[in-house]
C-alpha cells in the first residue's frame, strides 16, 4: 500500500519555488537558520508522522476513545504519538530560542503540521489545539499566568483546548450563557456547560488547560460582554505543581462520523462550587483575544483539510497506477490486455481534479502562512501591515476553500477506487469521513461567507480587497509577457474584472439592506475562492514555465514531468473550474433572491 | 425527533398530479384497482417502514453483521423486517394475481420501496435484490427452474443475489474468470471467486439463490462468452425441499462505510467439487439476461438515492424549524430574541437545494418507473416502444443523477445541523455514509456517462434522444402559453438547444475517434442530467401553476403553500442549477482535452 505522507517534491516546490522561504534567513529572526535546517526539520517530522501517527490511523478510528464515567480510555498509540511530538520539540517550534523554542518560520511549522495531519488528523489535533491555546496565553495573559502555564504546554505536560460553543448557541457566540462569578482572591468561579469541545478530556497529559469564554456576572449583553478565562482541569499550586481537581466534569463524549481519535466532549463547569478560572487580560475583551486563536485555527483547519485531500489523492493515484481494468473505448478486442485504470479518461479527470484541489489547497494555506510570517517579521511596517490586511481578507477563503473542495477531493478518491474506496479495508472512506468535519468547525461555511462579504471586504475602505486585486494584477502582468500562458491569462483577467464588478454591486447592497444583500454570501465566497485559486495556480504555472524554459540541459526528465504536471493542473483549474464564476456573477449581480424569498410554509 | 419517512403529500402529488397514476386503472391489467387501493397499500407499507425498518436504522449501523467462520450473525430486527415485508406480500406486489401477486403498477411498488429505503436502506436491500433476481428467473428461466425458485422467492423463504463482480475485474464484465464446467446431468459445476456481492450471505431466509455470471469452459472471450446460472446456497431436492449444502463458501465480509446492515461478501464458488449451477436460457446470453436485472436495479438505485436524500432533507428541515440561533444581519441588538435557523438565508439555500434535489430525484425516478409501466402495459405498441426507448435512454441519468446529487443533498443536510450533523447521535451522518454507495454500485458514474454518450444516444439513429427532445418541447409548448412561467421557459429552451448542438458535435467525434470523443462523457452526463431535471421541475411547476390558478376558493392555505413551494423549487433549479450547462457546453463543444492529455508521469 502507498506509504507517502505528502509529496515531498511538491512540498519543496511550494516552499522554495512558489514561496521564497529560503529568503527568510535574511531576516534577523532566522539568521541562524538555513534551508538545510528547514528540510531536516521536515524530514524528522515526516519520520515521526509515519512511525507514530500513520501507524494507528485506522486503529484509532475503529477503537475511538471511550468514557467509563471516571476516565477517558484511548489506544496507547495516541499517547506515544503525543510524547513523540513533545520530544521532537515541534510544540514550541515557532517560539523564540530564549523561550525554549526552535525559532522556526511559520511556514515550516505549518508544513510540519501538514505532515502530521496527513498521517493522522485526529491524533495531530491534540497538539495543534495545545499550541493554539498556548499562543493565546503567551500573547494576552499576565506574567504569572504565563510562567505557570506556558512551559508545561510547550513541553507536552499540559494540553490545551478552546471552550467556546454551548449547547444552545452554536455559531452565535453573542448568546453564550456560561457565567463567571468574581471571587475574593481575584480569580473567578465559572458555571456553565460547553459542547463540542474538541479534546476536552483525554489521558495524554498531566493536565488540560481550557480557555473558556464566559460572561462575568452582570456583563453587557452580546459579544462585548464576553471574557476569556484560563480554567485548568487540575488546579495548580503556587509553585506550578499539580493541586486538587478543579470543578470541571466530563458530562460525556460525542460520537463523531470521523476524526474519531480526537475526543469531542460536553463539559460541565461548576456543577459544585464553581470551576476556578483566571481572567486573561481585561474583562469583556475575551472575544478579541480568542479571535487570534480562531484566525490561526482557521488557517490550521485549511491546512489540515489540504493534507487530508492530499493523502486521498496520493492513495487513489497509486491505486490507479496499479489496478488493471477494462480497455479504452476504441479497443473492442476482448483478448487484448486490460489497461491500468489511470489510462481511462474519466479516472484521469478524477485524479487531475484532486491534484488541482489538493496541491492548490496546500499552496493556498502555505501562502497564507507566509503572510502570517510577513505580518510579524517582514522588514518594513508597510509590508507587515499589507500582509496583515491581506491575510485578514483571505482567512475565510483559506479556511473554507480547502474544506469544501477537500471533501469533493476525497469523494473523488473514493470514486477512483470504486467498491474498494467504500470499504474500511482501504483508508479512503476514513479520509472522507474525517474531512467532513472541516466545513463545520471553526466557523461553518455560511459564517465564512458572511465574514468575507459582510466584514472583510468593506474593512478599511476595501483596503484588503484592493491589495488582493493588486497582487493578482501583478501576477497577470508577469504572465502577460509569456505567449504560451495566454490561455491562462485571459480567463483570469476576465474573472478578476467580474469579481470587481460584483463586489462593487454587492457591497452597496449590503450597506443599504444587509439581510438581502448578504443573502448570497456563500455564493460570493465560492466565486471569490475560485478567483483566488486560479491566481494561486497561475503563480505555480509561472514558476513551472520558467523552470521548464531554462533549457533541457538543466533539468532531468522527472523534473520536466513535475513541472508539466503543474502546468496541466493550472490549465485544468482555469479552464474547468474558474468558468463557473460567469454564472455565479450573473446570479450575484442581479442579487437573485429565490432562496431568500423562500417561505417556511412552502417547504 | 422527526419521524416522517417521506412527505406523503408530495408522494401524492407525484403519483396523481405529476404522473397520471390513477388513469392506469383504465388499463385491463389494473381494472380491479383504484386510487384507494393504491393509497391503502402505501399506507400499510409506511407503517411497516416505521415499525420494522426505521426502528433499527441506527442499531443496524452500530452492530453490523459479523461472520464467525460458520454463520453470519445479525441483529434480530433485520429478520423481523424481512418477515414483515414477506407477510405484507410486497415481495410479489407487481406479479399477476394468478401468480399469487397483487398485480400492482410498478410506480406503486417503486413508491413502496422508496418508503422502505428512506426508513432503512440497507435492510430494505435484502428484499429488493430478491425481487430483482426473481424477476430474471421469471423472465428467462425454464418452467422447471421457475417452479422451483419463484414461489419461495416470492414468499420470503429464499432470498436472491446478483453475483457479477470479481476481485480483478470490477466494472469490466468482459474479463470475468469464473468458469462453468458442464456436468453429465445437464447442470454445471461453477468455480470462481465473486466479490462485493451484496447480501451474499445472511441468516434471514432458508436459502439464498445466487444469479452467477460465469463462462462455460471454452466459451468465446469477452462479453459474448458470458452465461448466467442459478446457484443456490443449498441444493434443492426434486420436490423443491432443501437438500445438501452447495459448494458455495463465504470467504469473508467486507466492511463498508455505510449501508452496514447489508452484508457485502466475498464468495468462493467451487472450492471443493464445484458449485452446482443451472444454466438460465441459452449459453453465452447471460449478460443480455442480466441487463434486465441491471436496468431495473439502476432505477432502483436512483429511487433509493432519492429516498435517502429525502430523509436527510426532512430531518434537516425539522431541525431548522426548531433550532434557535443568532439573528438576521440587520439586527445588531444582542437583546433581541434569537431566530430559528430556517430564517437565515444560507440555511434556506441549503434547504431549498435539498428540496430541489430530493423531490426532483423522486419525481425523476417515479417518472422512469411510469415508463417501465408503459413499456409493458400501454395501450398501443407505438406507445410501448416509445416508452421503452425513452427509458433506455434515460436509465443512466435515472441511476446517476439521484446518486450524485443525493450525496450533495445529504451533505447539505449535515451542514444545516452543523456539529450535530456530524455526530452519530443524529441520523444525518449515517444517511450521508449510506448514500455514498449509490454513485458506485450498479455501474459507477463514469460507466453511466459512457453508456449514455457511447451507447444510448447513438442507438437506433438517435431515436431515443429525438423522443426526449420532443417530450421536452411538448412541455415547453405548454409552458409558453403561461406568461408567469416565462422565467422558467427561456432558460430551458436555451439549454435544450445547447444540448442539441453539443450532442450533434459529440456523436460525430465519438464515431471518428472514440477515445477522445468519449473523454468528457461524465461532463456530458451531468449536462444532460441538468436539462432532464430542469424539465422534470418545469413539469411540476406547470401542475402547481394550474392548481394555484383554480381560484382561492378551491384550495386551502396549506395547499397553496405546497404548490408555491413547488414553483419556488422549480425557479431555484432552473435559475441556480441549470445555468452550469452554459460552461459545460463550451467545454464539450471544443472537446477540451486537458484531462485526456494528462500524462501518468505528470501526476
Amino acid at each position: 500500500m502507498m506509504d507517502k505522507i505528502l509529496d515531498s517534491r511538491d512540498m519543496n516546490f511550494l516552499l522554495y519555488e512558489f514561496l521564497d522561504t529560503e529568503l527568510l534567513i535574511n531576516r534577523l529572526r532566522y539568521a541562524g537558520h538555513s534551508r538545510e535546517i528547514f528540510n531536516a526539520t521536515l524530514e524528522s517530522v515526516e519520520l515521526v508522522a509515519k512511525k507514530y501517527f500513520a501507524n494507528h490511523y485506522s486503529k484509532g478510528d475503529a477503537n475511538e476513545p471511550s468514557f467509563d464515567g471516571m476516565n477517558v480510555k484511548q489506544i496507547p498509540e495516541t499517547k506515544m504519538a503525543w510524547d513523540a511530538v513533545s520530544d521532537l520539540g515541534i510544540m514550541s517550534a515557532h517560539q523564540d530560542f530564549d523561550e525554549g523554542g526552535m525559532q522556526l518560520p511559520y511556514v515550516i511549522c505549518a508544513s510540519a503540521n501538514a505532515y502530521l495531519s496527513a498521517a493522522n488528523a485526529s491524533t495531530a489535533g491534540y497538539h495543534f489545539l495545545t499550541i493554539a491555546a498556548c499562543n493565546v496565553i503567551r500573547s494576552f495573559a499576565n506574567d504569572e499566568q504565563k510562567s505557570l502555564f506556558v512551559p508545561p504546554m510547550m513541553d507536552g505536560r499540559f494540553a490545551g483546548t478552546m471552550a467556546l460553543t454551548e449547547p444552545n448557541q452554536g455559531s452565535a457566540l453573542a448568546d453564550i450563557k456560561t457565567v463567571a462569578y468574581p471571587h475574593d482572591d481575584g480569580s473567578f468561579r465559572i458555571k456553565g456547560q460547553k459542547m463540542f469541545i474538541t479534546n476536552g478530556d483525554h489521558s495524554l497529559s498531566d493536565n488540560i488547560v481550557h480557555l473558556v469564554l464566559a460572561k462575568i456576572k452582570d456583563a453587557p449583553a452580546g459579544v462585548n460582554g464576553i471574557s476569556l478565562f484560563i480554567v485548568p482541569k487540575i488546579k495548580l499550586k503556587a509553585d506550578g505543581s499539580l493541586g486538587e481537581a478543579n470543578d470541571v466534569a466530563l458530562a460525556g463524549l460525542l460520537h463523531k462520523m470521523g476524526y474519531r481519535n480526537a475526543t469531542s466532549t460536553v463539559l460541565n463547569f461548576g456543577e459544585k462550587e464553581g470551576a476556578e478560572g483566571y481572567l486573561i487580560g481585561k474583562p469583556h475583551r475575551g472575544l478579541h483575544y480568542m479571535f487570534q486563536m480562531m484566525n490561526e485555527a482557521r488557517i490550521g483547519v485549511g491546512t489540515g483539510a489540504a493534507a487530508l485531500a492530499y493523502q486521498g489523492y496520493l492513495h487513489s493515484l497509486a491505486y490507479a497506477r496499479e489496478r488493471p481494468q477494462g480497455r479504452l473505448p476504441a479497443d473492442k478486442s476482448p483478448n487484448s490486455k486490460q489497461v491500468n485504470i489511470i489510462e481511462h479518461a474519466d479516472v484521469r479527470r478524477m485524479l487531475l481534479t484532486q491534484k488541482a484541489y489538493a496541491e492548490g489547497a496546500m499552496a493556498l494555506c502555505l501562502y497564507a502562512t507566509s503572510l502570517m510570517e510577513d505580518e510579524r517579521t517582514a522588514d518594513t511596517e508597510c509590508e507587515r501591515q499589507r500582509a496583515a490586511v491581506l491575510l485578514d481578507l483571505l482567512t475565510p477563503v483559506v479556511k473554507s476553500w480547502p474544506s469544501k473542495y477537500g471533501c469533493l477531493s476525497n469523494d473523488l478518491a473514493i470514486q477512483v477506487l470504486g467498491g474498494s474506496g467504500y470499504i474500511r479495508e482501504y483508508p479512503l472512506e476514513q479520509l472522507y469521513r474525517d474531512q467532513r468535519l472541516n466545513p463545520i468547525h471553526e466557523g461553518a461555511e455560511g459564517i465564512q461567507g458572511l465574514d468575507l462579504l459582510g466584514r472583510k471586504i468593506p474593512m478599511q475602505n476595501q483596503y484588503g480587497f484592493d491589495i488582493f486585486m493588486q497582487e493578482v494584477r501583478i501576477t497577470l502582468q508577469r504572465a502577460s509577457l509569456i505567449d504560451e500562458l495566454a490561455e491562462l491569462f485571459d480567463p483570469i483577467h476576465e474573472a478578476l474584472e467580474r469579481l470587481d464588478t460584483v463586489t462593487a454591486i454587492l457591497t452597496r447592497k449590503v450597506e443599504k439592506e444587509p439581510n438581502s444583500g448578504l443573502a448570497n454570501a456563500t455564493v460570493y465566497l465560492d466565486m471569490f475562492g475560485r478567483v483566488v485559486m486560479a491566481w494561486i495556480w497561475l503563480r505555480q504555472a509561472l514558476v513551472a514555465y520558467h523552470a521548464l524554459n531554462k533549457g533541457e540541459a538543466v533539468i532531468d526528465a522527472s523534473e520536466r514531468d513535475f513541472y508539466q504536471g503543474k502546468l496541466q493542473a493550472a490549465r485544468f483549474y482555469i479552464q474547468w473550474e474558474l468558468p463557473a464564476t460567469v454564472q455565479q456573477s450573473l446570479l450575484l449581480e442581479e442579487n437573485n433572491l429565490v432562496c431568500f424569498e423562500m417561505q417556511d410554509g412552502w417547504f
